[in-house]
C-alpha cells in the first residue's frame, strides 16, 4: 500500500540549502570549490519533474513508485531524504491494512503504539498511515488532534493500583443520588461474587462516576475472570439501573480466545439475570498482537470486538525494514541498467510507466511500458513479458479496462495531481482491497504478476 | 545501555498544554467539568521530582531506570512520552553497543540507517544514540551538523552509472598536468587487466580528480574483482605517481569475508609491483550487516576495516522493541503491587535505589534497595537476595566497591545532575564496557544478576 507522498511532496516544497548548512558543508568539504557552494545555495526543487503513483494505490515489487527527473546531481541530493519519507509510511500503511485485513469485517483496530515508535516523529508517521491502512483510531492524542483522527484508550494498570481497600471515595462515587460503590456490592453480594478485588471494584465506580456513558475497565490487574470482569459487571448493573450503558472491557494478558469467550458467556448469562442485554457489550484485547495471533485467535474463535495493536504495528517486526531503492535508469536518453549475478537483483532499465489491467473489473495483471509505448494499451491485443522468467507471457484480447496508474505528480515546484485527505485515502485503500483479487489481498494465496512489454 | 534521558530532559522542560490543545480535549470530552481543562491549563512539571539512572550506564532488566515522583495524575499523563522516548534511545543504543563489541577492536562501525529509519527524526535519534554506543559516523549529514558527529560515506552506484564509454571527461580529468585516464588506462594495459569496465573507470578518474586525497570507491557495480577493484587501483597508481595516497573501496555485495580478501591480496600484490605499501587500504562493507554476520564474517577471517551498518541497526531487527514498562511502585508510602501469573511479571513494589557491587575492580552484581535501606551498603556484610528465585543469596564480606547508581536527576523544573555532551558519554560507555565483566558484555556466556534486599 503505496504511502507517503504528502511527506515527500513537502519536502520538495522546502528543499533549500540555508546559510547554515553551507557553512557546515565548507567546513566538512575544505578542498571543494568555492563554485559548488554557490551552486548549492541556489538549487531547490523547481527543476525537478516527478511521475508516480498516488499514494493509497497497492503497489507491487519492481513497480517505479516514483520517477524522479531533472539534473542529475538535484535528483541525486533527494535520493536519500525520499526513501526515508516513503520507506516506513509504505511499510505501516502495508502492515496495518494486511492485519486489519486478517481482523476480518467485524473486528476493529485501533492503533496503541506511541511507547514503542522510533521517537514522537515515528510515532505520528504510524499513526497517520496506520488509519489511512484501515485502522479506526489511535491512542495518541496529538495524533489524533493533528490529522483530524478518532482517539481511543482505556483506563491504566496504574489508575487501578492507585486505589486501595482504605481508599475513600464516598465523597464522589454518587450518580443521580445513588452510591454506585454501595449498590454495586449489593450486586455483588446478590450474585455471590465475593472474592473480587475491593480496590479494583472502587476505582471502576471512580471511573464510571466520571463517565458513566463511557465506561470501559481493563480486567486483567488482580484476575481477568475472577475479579476483574465480575467487578465490571457489578459497576455496569448500577449504570443500566441509572440509565446508563457501559461501553465494555480490555484484556491485557494471557489466553485472549480463551478469555473474551469466558468473558462474553459472563456478559450474556450476567444480563440475562437482570433481564439486560449485555451481549453487544465491547470486548478490546491488547497484548502483543500481530498478524500470526490474528490468524490464530480466529481459528480459536476469539469473541473479541477491537484490536488495540502496538509495538508489532510500529516496529512492523514481521518485516521491521522495506526495502525500496531509488536508481539511475535513463540518462539524456540512455537506458541505464546495474547487473547482479541474481537475475532478480538487475536493474530494469528506462523510465517505465505502470498500467493495471483488469479482467472482469478486478485487477489481473499490472505492465510496465516505456515512456514512448503508451498506444499500446490502446491496440486489440496486449501481451505481456515477464520481467526474469524466459519466455513467459501473457495476452489479453481487448481487455475492458486498463488503469494508468503513473502520473504526473509534481512540477516546476508545484504539485500537480489533486491532493486528497488522509480520510479520503484510507476510503480508496479501503475500496481498492474489496475490487482486488480477493485470493491476492486477502488470503496470500496467489501471486500477482507485474509484466513488460517487450521492449 | 541506558539512552534517551536528554530527550526526557527536553521534554519535561517543555512539557505544558497550550489553549489549541485545551480546545482539542474540550471537544473531545464533552462531558469534562471545566475545572479538569482548568487544571491541565495549570500543570507542568515543578510538582515532579526524578530519580534514575545516568544515561550511558550499562543497566539490567527490573532495574528502575527512571523513578518519578509527584501528583499521581502528571505521572500518569508523562508516561507514554517518557516511555516512547527512551525505549528507542536505548534500544539502538544497546543494539550499536553490541555491533561495536562483536566487530571487535580493529573494526570501525559507521551508521547507514537514514533511509529506513521511522522518518526523519527516528533517523537522528538513530544516528546520535549509535554514535554514543559506540559507531565512529555516519552518512547523515544533518545528524552530523546537529550533534557534532563524524560524517562519512562514499560513492552511489548511480554516480558510477551516470558515466559511459562515450562520456568526455577530459576537460577535467587532469592532475598537477596529467591526464588521469590516459594514465590509469596505461597501468592497465601494463597489468594486462584489459577487461574492466570503461564507463567505471571514467566515473572513478572523475572522482578522483575532484578529490585525489579522499579517493574510495564503491566496486561492485560491473563486478567487484574483474572491475571495479582492478579500476581502483589503476586510478590509485596514477595518484601514487602524483603524490596522493587512495583511501580504499567499499563492498556492497556479494560474499563479503571471500571478496574482503580477494581484494585486500589484490591490493598487496598490486602495491608491490609498484613498490607501494597498499597493505592498508581500508575496506569498508555494508550489505544487511547485523550482528550474525558479524559473528560469521569474524569465523571465516574477513579483512574488512569499516562496517557500514544501516537497517538492521536502526530497526534493531534481532529485535524490533524494547519493552520498558512505566509502573505505580508506591502510592502515599505504601508499595504497589501488580501480580501475575508468570512470576517474572510480578511488579516489584516499593521506591528502588540501584548499587552496583564491585569484585576486584570488576562490576559482580547490583542490588536494588529501597529508599531507606541506604545503610546497608556501608555495613561489612551486604546479603543479597534473588528476586525470583527463593532462597538464592549472595553474601559479600566488605566490599571494596559499591557504586550508587540512582542519582537525582530532575527537580523543580531543573536538572539536578551533571549533564554531559554526548562525546562524553560515548567515552563513558566505552570505557565502562572494558571495566566490566568480560564474559557478560563481550560473550554472553554469563548472566549479570540483580538482587534485591530482604525487606
Amino acid at each position: 500500500m503505496f504511502a507517503g507522498l504528502d511527506e515527500v511532496v513537502q519536502f520538495l516544497d522546502v528543499f533549500k540549502f540555508n546559510d547554515s548548512h553551507i557553512e557546515y558543508l565548507k567546513k566538512q568539504m575544505p578542498q571543494a570549490e568555492p563554485e559548488f557552494f554557490e551552486w548549492l545555495r541556489g538549487i531547490d526543487s523547481k527543476s525537478l519533474t516527478v511521475h508516480g503513483i498516488p499514494d493509497g494505490t497497492i503497489v507491487f515489487g519492481k513497480q517505479p513508485l516514483l520517477s524522479i527527473e531533472g539534473p542529475i546531481a538535484i535528483v541525486q541530493l533527494i535520493e536519500t531524504p525520499v526513501l526515508n519519507l516513503l520507506n516506513f509510511a509504505t511499510l505501516v500503511c502495508t502492515n496495518a491494512s494486511r492485519m486489519n485485513i486478517k481482523s476480518g469485517e467485524k473486528v476493529k483496530c485501533i492503533e496503541f503504539g506511541l511507547r514503542r515508535a522510533q521517537g514522537p516523529n515515528g510515532a505520528l508517521t504510524a499513526t497517520k498511515y496506520s488509519f489511512m491502512g484501515g485502522f479506526v483510531g489511535t491512542s495518541n492524542v496529538y495524533a489524533g488532534m493533528l490529522y483530524d483522527i478518532p482517539i481511543s484508550g482505556t483506563i491504566a494498570h496504574s489508575f487501578i493500583m492507585s486505589f486501595d481497600d482504605e481508599t475513600n471515595i464516598d465523597s464522589h462515587c454518587h450518580i443521580k443520588g445513588t452510591n454506585v460503590l454501595t449498590r454495586a456490592k449489593e450486586f455483588r453480594e446478590e450474585l455471590k461474587w465475593t472474592n473480587t478485588n475491593d480496590s479494583e471494584l472502587c476505582s471502576f465506580v471512580s471511573f464510571a462516576c466520571s463517565y458513566p456513558d463511557k465506561f470501559l475497565a481493563l480486567i486483567d490487574t488482580f484476575g481477568t475472570i475472577k475479579s476483574g470482569c465480575k467487578n465490571f459487571l457489578c459497576v455496569s448493573l448500577v449504570l443500566s439501573e441509572l440509565g446508563y450503558q457501559s461501553i465494555g472491557i480490555r484484556l491485557d494478558s494471557g489466553n485472549l480466545a480463551i478469555l473474551s469467550q469466558e468473558v462474553r458467556n459472563l456478559f450474556i448469562e450476567t444480563g440475562k439475570k437482570y433481564d439486560h442485554d449485555y451481549s453487544k457489550l465491547t470486548i478490546v484485547a491488547s497484548d502483543g498482537i500481530n498478524e500470526d495471533k490474528i490468524r490464530q485467535l480466529n481459528a480459536d474463535d476469539h469473541q473479541i470486538d477491537i484490536f488495540g495493536i502496538g509495538t508489532n504495528l510500529v516496529t512492523c517486526e514481521a518485516q521491521p525494514a522495506l526495502g525500496m531503492v531509488y536508481k539511475l535508469v535513463e540518462i539524456e536518453g540512455k537506458p541505464k541498467i546495474k547487473i547482479s549475478e541474481e537475475k532478480e537483483k538487475v536493474l530494469l532499465p528506462g523510465r517505465k510507466k505502470v498500467f493495471r489491467v483488469y479482467e472482469n473489473e478486478t485487477p489481473s495483471f499490472d505492465i510496465m511500458l516505456h515512456e514512448d509505448e503508451e498506444d499500446l494499451i490502446s491496440a486489440n491485443e496486449l501481451t505481456a513479458y515477464h520481467p526474469f522468467d524466459d519466455g513467459v507471457t501473457v495476452t489479453v484480447k481487448s481487455p475492458t479496462r486498463i488503469d494508468k496508474l503513473t502520473q504526473k505528480l509534481y512540477e516546476n515546484g508545484q504539485v500537480s495531481f489533486k491532493t486528497k485527505t488522509i480520510h479520503e485515502k484510507r476510503t480508496e485503500v479501503l475500496e481498492q482491497i474489496e475490487v482486488f483479487d480477493h485470493a491476492v489481498v486477502k488470503s496470500d494465496e496467489k501471486t500477482y504478476e507485474v509484466y513488460l512489454s517487450k521492449k
